[in-house]
């Protein structure tokens, strides 16, 4: 029986350890890892370490900039023919805040997480605290095992069995549409208007803001008008909370 | 000898690649991703495959995520007391566009680049032609040589030699400070201005706006008002050109 087994029946963690490895389909090496990327910040513990608290922000820090690169990776070699601004905006579809948080239900991540419960009382339904650890368990399986085994996790167990690129393609995740299907819906208006345009050599500046019923609910600055609005549209969902 | 070896004295493009191993200390496996990577817009060739024009912009975008992914890595390991927010702020200053532009320079990366020349012309100064091309190699050495090779790459290569993290900790790089020495070199007035401040559970997100001799240069939003400032300074810089 290999070592990694025999620690599913002799660890002190043998419960945690597998449900991780029923999880994450592997036995983990370094249990104290994944054990800090379960740790919302609510929970973080002092270390008496320069005062830095403990808890899973550093590792969802990591995580997130490996994901993003094995994204990228799978991005444009699945789509050789598209420019990198389709790129960009299919990844940003791929790994929002929301997306994460279902996917890190999906899996079964959210059950093992750390939190105050308190939190959970206030009814936030847009808490990123799903996504946030599962950005951070990749980090962990990053520290843990390296880029080629995490890439290999990524690919195998998140997107081939959860993430369906194509229909994300065709869904209208711009939130420029979200944020005018929100104020038909609640019966508001929301209106873009143009505040600024300034030249710079050959591009121009666009400063956005965006006006629901009247109040300005966000502003955006891009060399892009569309992307601006966009921007505009952006500030004016996280404002309203409605993101998710 | 080895065949990679064998390509610098046999190879059609034989300067190209002894340039090439000169900057980068390998030989390059797949001339053609390098040689791309060195092709700014402006020089795209049409490859008739769907209205696609090719030039580096694909391979930046890989090439910017796998940078951010080391780079992340690297920080993390640096600085084991530090919270995220350090982590993030360290890392913007070491993949900053005027910073990878400098680097680019620093390298000779800048001489092998591709581009229509009346560009230069136009004194622009802050053009990311530079920096753009480098992240585009890192994304070349990816797809040719694999994720640690890369890593060491970049570790070996360039942040030894050429970074100075401790340094850079130092730096005020901050772009509200940017901002207010430029205005105070200029004798030009930069007044920063709450427009407003919204309530989302037991946050706040702040909207501040820059003016400097009382035109608006740019706003920013954030659930930190120093952030928001901060935002608001970085859109207000890169109106006024002076970011590098």
């Amino acid at each position: 029986m290999p070592i990694g087994v025999l620690k599913l029946f002799t660890s002190p963690h043998k419960k945690d350890l597998r449900a991780l490895r029923n999880i994450l389909g592997f036995i983990p090496g370094n249990y104290s890892l994944y054990r800090l990327a379960l740790r919302h910040k609510s929970m973080a513990i002092d270390t008496h370490k320069k005062g830095v608290k403990n808890s899973n922000e550093r590792l969802e820090f990591l995580g997130d900039a490996i994901l993003g690169s094995v994204v990228a990776e799978v991005l444009f070699k699945k789509f050789p023919y598209k420019d990198e601004g389709f790129l960009t905006e299919m990844r940003s579809k791929m790994v929002n805040r929301s997306h994460l948080n279902s996917l890190s239900k999906k899996m079964g991540i959210g059950d093992m997480i750390d939190y105050d419960a308190k939190l959970n009382n206030q009814g936030n339904k847009n808490s990123s605290l799903f996504g946030d650890a599962f950005e951070a368990i990749i980090g962990a399986i990053y520290l843990d095992k390296g880029y080629e085994f995490t890439r290999h996790f990524i690919i195998n167990r998140i997107l081939i069995p959860h993430v369906d690129i194509d229909q994300l393609e065709q869904t209208e995740s711009n939130f420029k549409s979200r944020l005018l299907e929100w104020s038909q819906r609640e019966g508001k208006e929301a209106v873009f208007e143009l505040l600024d345009e300034k030249s710079h050599g050959q591009s121009r500046l666009f400063t956005v803001r965006v006006l629901i019923n009247g109040e300005e609910m966000g502003t955006g600055q891009d060399f892009s008008k569309k992307n601006a609005e966009k921007n505009a549209a952006e500030k004016a969902c996280l404002a309203l909370n409605i993101l998710a």
